[in-house]
Parts: C-alpha cells; structure tokens; sequence
C-alpha cells in the first residue's frame, strides 16, 4: 500500500476552543491514525514571530497548543509532532528556495496583496506597515511542506494560492538542480480541501469565534468553565413542558457535534415534547464532559509538567530531522554546497559478477546502549550513519527495508548521509544491493 | 585593550587574479594580524547562490577561494575562518531578522532597484527577471554582520547602505526585544570604506577585470601562465637602450604592488636609462613570482588534498559556532522560543551574605583527552557547557574571563548553553560570580 504524506500545521497563537476542536483538532487526529498515512504535525512558530512580538504570549500558546493537541489524542509514536523551530533544515531550504522564486510571484500572494490593496485604498504607501516576514511567509511555508514531501497538505481555500506556490517552487528546483541527473527532489504537494467541515455555533448561533465573544473553551478553566459558558447559550424563553424547536437554539448542533445518531435523534425528540432548556443545558454539558474531562486531565497534567511536553517535542524533532537531514543534504549537493573531497572513486556497483565490491552494512551497540547501523563502502568508507534505536529489532528492520527497497526507502529512514558521502554514491550503493538482494 | 571585531565575506564566484589579491586578499590578511582585531572571514556561498545555479562552479569556486586565503597566509588559528553555509544559525537568524524588516526598506535597496529601474526603462514588468534572492539578500547580510556582533565590516562604497541596513534591523530589534530587559542583543556595525584600495592595473592599463579580459592569474596555470601574462602587458615599442618612460605602461605599477620603495626607484631609474622591456618583464616576473611561488606551492597543495580544505573549514565552523550558538539561543529566548520548562527556582543570587548559594565552575577532563568546563547551579542544574580544548590552561583562561567579565564575556565565548537553561538564568549567575569576584 502507498503511503501518503500529510502535513498540517498549527498556528500558535490564541488558546484553542470548542470550536477548534470539533473543527479542525478531532478530525485531523482522527485522520492521521487512518491506515496508509504518515502524518506530520507542526507547531508554526516561526510564523507566529511574523504578527507577534510579545515573546511570553508566544511561550504561553506553544505550550497551550502542544498541550491541547496531545491530550486530544494525538499519538506522537504514530505521527511525527515537532516545532518547527526546532528543524533548523527549515530555514536552510527557505533560503535555497528563496533564491529559485520569482519577485514577482509573491507581489500576487493574497496576504500581500490584501495589505497592499488596503493601503493603497487608505491613500497610503503601498508597503506602509508591510514586514518582509508577511511578504516572504508562503516561501517559508513552502519549506515546510516540501521538507517532508508532503503529498497532501489539508487546508482552507484561503491558502490553496499557498499550495499552488509551494507545487511552483518545487517544480523550478527540480528542473533548474534535477534535470541533468534525472532526480526529482520534491514531490509536488497537493491542497486537500476542507469543505466539509464543521463549523460548530457559538453561544449567540453565529460560527464560533474568539472575534464574535461567543466561544465555548476546550479546556480553560476546567469543567466549571465550560459548565458556564453552556448556561450562557442563547435560547426562547419557553417553559420546561413547552414544546421546543430543536433548530432554535445553537444547543442542538453542539449535542450532535459530541453524539451519536441515536442519541441525537433522542435529545430532539425530548425537547419537541417539552424537555427544558436547564435541563438539556445539563444533559448538553455531561455529554461533552464525558470526552473531554478525560482529555483535560491529560492537558492540566502536561501543562503541569512542561518537561514532559519539552522532552516528547524534542523527540518528535529528533523524528522530524531524521527526515529533514538527509534531503537537505542532498539539496545542499545539488546547488553545489559539497564537502570538499577528492573526487570518489567511481565505483558504480556492477553487482552480479562482482559480489565482492558490494556495499555492506554493520550493525553495533554504543556504549550509550543503543542499537545503530551504518553502511560501509566496498572500500571501507562510511556512507551513511543511522540515528539511535533503543531495540536491535528496529535497527534491524530498517536495514532490512533499505536492502530490499534501496535508495526508494531513505526519505523516510532515520538515517543520516555521512559528511563528505555523495548523496548520489549513497544511493547507488542502496540500489546495488536492492539488484542483488533481488536476484 | 578592547578588541575589535572586524567580519570579512568573501565572494565564491569566479577565480581570484593578481588584482584581487593586491586589493583585497593581501591588505585583508595584513589587518587580520593587527593586535586588538578578531577577525571574522567566511565563504559568502549563500549570497553565490542567487546568482549561480551551476553547482560545479559554485563547488570549484569555494574549493579554490578557501585554498587561495589560506595559502596566501589567512591564519585559521588566529582568524575564524568559515563557510556561511556551514552555520545554520545564519539562515535562522535570517528569518528572525525578516520579520522585523519593514517590506518599505527592502524597496530602496540599490541593487533591487537597479534592477527594477532597468526593468521599468526596458517597459518591462518592474519584477521582470528578480529573484527573491536578489530582493532579500540585504537581510542575509544583516544575519552576518549581527551573529558574530562584528564592530567593522570592511566594504566597498556600493555596500554602505547594507551595513546601514543591517543597522537598522539590529537597532529594532534591540528595541522591540531587549527594550524591557535593558539588553542589548546587537553591536551595530560600522562600514569601513576602503578608500585607500591598490587598484591594480590590468594588461591594457585599465583596471584589472575578468571583465576587461586584462587580468594575470594569481595561481591558476603556475608559473608558466604567470610568465605568459605578464609577458602580453601592452608597452610602446621603445628598443633596448632608448629610454622608457616608466607610466607609460601597467608593468611599472605592477613592479611598484610588489616591491620596496628602493627596489621601485631602481627600476624606473633603470627605464630611463634604457632598459629593454623584454628584460623589463623578466624582472618583473623574478619579482612577483618569489612573493607568489611559496604561496602557490601551498595553493596547489591544498587543491590537491581538499580533505585537508575540508577539515580546516570544519574546524573554522566548529569556532564560528561556538560564537553563533549562544547568541542565537538567547535570541531565541527574546523572542519566545523557549524550551518548556517548569518555572526556574527564583534563585536571584544575593551574594555577599549568601556565598554558599553562588553557582560553581568545574573545569574536567574527558576521555577524548580533552579538556571542558561547565557552570553548575547552587541546585546542581548544569547552566552552561564549553567547548573542547585541547589544553586544561585555554579552559582556565576563560573560566577566569567569565567569572570576571561575568555575562559580558558570553558573546565570544566557547561555550554552549545547556538545552533547558533560560539564558537570562545563565546570565545572572554569571554576574552573581563577577560581582562575587569583584569584592
């Protein structure tokens, strides 16, 4: 089965409610634990610094965010979890696609043009109060689609523009550096569009939103918190007895954004028949209290102990990297940044009659107890070092994988090329051995 | 004596001539040696990128502009010496520079505007043919100059307004960021104009220039070529034993970039009084070439053994980085990219009637057999790591510094803060020891 890539990334600012959640957290979880995805999920903070320079609101919202993602349910064995300014690849091939993207294209972006637009209207300079991190951001959001090979990037049709940018620029690297060797470093990423998602009311019926004043928080303030905010939810004044118009108040789309069918049917059924407003109130909250009190444990404790959080973000980077290193190498190599060697001897593996020239690879455990592998040329050149496992068996399935499937296996493999190893020789060694395990 | 650091880019497109290294490449490593200098030079293959998408030039081109310093007597030992493209503070440093770049700056920079003029006289669309590269590089070069805090930047006239620039940035972002804490992230840079720059003459007698097609090779070709060159500069054809008026050729200008006032005097006392411009040239050759010749030798050693190139760059970066890094993780911590720790203990330390609670350095030796130190917390937390060096007495030496100097020490020093450390933590404790130290 093929794996599909899918990135999402997650702006930190604001402290996410009910609506975040029932919108865009729950979903996307749900998502990333289908079968045949490879989920990766990013805090944005590089972003963030574009609009905010308040360094503790910046601080407070990571945690808040990171926090609120994992209690939900995010599994950070099963996706790989990281900041993005923990990857310092990012900035490096931001820079290396700046310099293949066309000035005039980001005139065109629409975050610009709208301020751009908007000056202009108001009589002002074009640029007045235009930072270079609004101007230059689709190009850094290009980076962090293209530095995993994202094949599909799930967002609102506002940032479909950003995409289609992201898919432009991959395209221009590939031909400009892949052309001659036939290589294409980047797969050209895809906008999944959300149309169908839900868009939960807010206390007042209007779309939940921290502009209206009408949110519901997720986990802010605990169980009283939310207990409240139901209590505030618009309604009629009819009496309990009164027979009740399910579509009149936000309170029934919130029910049946937490029940099942059956159980929504039910609450509608009750209200027509005279169930009153307090007491759906308190039948709405137990509801969402039964999913998310569990998770709000989860938030405070993390919350709590911020060193958790810390260490399961740096090993979510450690993952990211193992990802990032060795494509960023190989487009380091193909814009010319090369360790200076002596040019390799060419040893293109002619495999079958010449069994003895193959590449191979030594497994070992470090004094730190871990478990490693690294390939060894015919020569005894090192030409690619694998990261730290805790089990011999993992170490061990990966080889298995990079024997079997050969240069195809190493975007994924926490694996790194070693200084001074030619990507190109890496991967024609992999293949040699793909041939001959193959025969 | 206070020390005065002077940061040095070298451009890696094309191969250094004679005039190069009369203008630029000589005087350099000259003021490279002068007390009270710390010099910074590095390989700008960044900023070669937005002009060059030939991965073999760039490749050849940094291989031969490193082994052309060096051999020319650039000190690795004495300068830091480094690609740009090895630090990856730099280009982190240059997204955090971008988002407090105003769009309005960037659109009166001149080499964008030349372009955009161009485009505009031609009818063309203003952005016709410009780069983000070409756009942005300003920023670039502010990330620089403001990672190594360098006090001059020695320019040509074109470049002022980038170091204005690179000015600007640091002034606001010591503003928005350090503003509340009174701290000062960034020196601001000073241009220095190379007025005074030896103008080699070329060939013909105009300026030497790949351009012009006028140029002597410094290494390239040997001896021979040097010879063939120098042999082709354009003289009137005066015979032996006619007197020579000794400006009217480049040759007496060449003589004079390479000899002693006396040596100079003698020469053209000897035109004037006939000496044929065959042995003219002969001379002049004896003359450059025992200046060149060792230097050559050295050159052509390090092209031969790149390996060598490879590990004194490496090294160079280690020393950079050693520089970068801790500037780079307090920035980060300005703007609120901080690790998730719980709160630190508020151990203000009060010293005096509190000795017992100051933070202590251990200095140790590892089994690398070199030698470390850190700086340990009164509640053992390890507050800061140094590098390796490779005598226990180098170490000494900036224990002392630092325990004296207190955090001001910090920008240059070898040493890295401890992931999880808050650098204002790490600060304070410094000057806990400082004003300990002082009593």
């Amino acid at each position: 089965m093929a794996i599909t890539r899918v990135l999402t990334g997650i702006t930190t600012t604001g402290t996410p409610h009910l609506g975040n959640y029932v919108g865009a957290i729950r979903p996307a979880i749900a998502a990333s634990r289908r079968d045949g995805v490879e989920s990766f999920f990013f805090l944005a903070d590089y972003h963030a610094l574009i609009k905010c320079d308040d360094p503790a609101r910046i601080e407070r919202s990571r945690m808040e965010l990171a926090a609120t993602w994992l209690a939900a349910g995010l599994d950070p064995a099963r996706v790989t979890f990281y900041r993005q300014s923990d990857i310092p690849e990012i900035p490096e091939l931001t820079w290396l696609l700046t310099c293949v993207t066309a000035k005039g294209q980001m005139n065109r972006a629409h975050a610009y043009k709208a301020a751009a637009d908007a000056n202009t209207a108001a009589g002002e300079d074009t640029d007045a109060g235009v930072t270079m991190g609004l101007y230059c951001y689709p190009i850094l959001m290009a980076a962090d689609i293209l530095m995993f090979n994202a094949h599909q990037v799930p967002v609102g049709r506002d940032q479909i523009q950003h995409i289609e940018m992201a898919r432009d620029v991959a395209q221009r690297f590939n031909h400009l550096f892949g052309a001659a060797s036939g290589r294409e470093f980047f797969v050209l990423p895809e906008a999944v569009i959300e149309e169908q998602v839900a868009v939960l009311p807010g206390l007042d019926g209007r779309k939940m939103s921290k502009s209206y004043d009408n949110t519901v928080p997720l986990f802010a303030g605990g169980a009283k918190a939310l207990k409240e905010a139901i209590a505030r939810i618009v309604t009629d004044s009819k009496l309990p007895g009164e027979p009740k118009d399910p579509d009149s108040s936000a309170l029934v789309t919130l029910f049946e954004a937490f029940a099942t069918p059956e159980q929504a049917a039910a609450f509608r059924a009750e209200l027509v028949a005279g169930l009153g407003w307090g007491e759906a109130k308190q039948r709405l909250f137990e509801l969402i209290d039964a999913e998310i009190a569990p998770m709000r444990a989860r938030y405070e404790a993390l919350i709590a102990q911020p060193a958790e959080l810390e260490a399961l973000l740096m090993a979510g980077a450690a993952k990211a990297r193992a990802t990032a290193a060795p494509l960023l190498a190989a487009l380091r190599d193909a814009v010319g940044l090369r360790r200076m060697v002596a040019a390799p001897v060419a040893a293109a593996p002619k495999a079958k009659t010449e069994k003895a020239a193959l590449p191979v690879f030594k497994q070992y455990r470090e004094a730190d107890g871990r478990f490693y592998f690294k390939l060894a040329a015919a020569d005894g050149r090192v030409l690619l070092q694998s990261a730290a496992f805790a089990g011999g068996r993992e170490a061990g399935e990966w080889v298995k994988r990079l024997k079997t499937e050969g240069s195809a296996a190493l975007a994924g493999a926490p694996v790194v090329p070693v200084e001074g190893g030619a990507a190109e020789e890496l991967a024609q060694a992999l293949d040699a051995l793909r041939a001959a395990a193959a025969e």
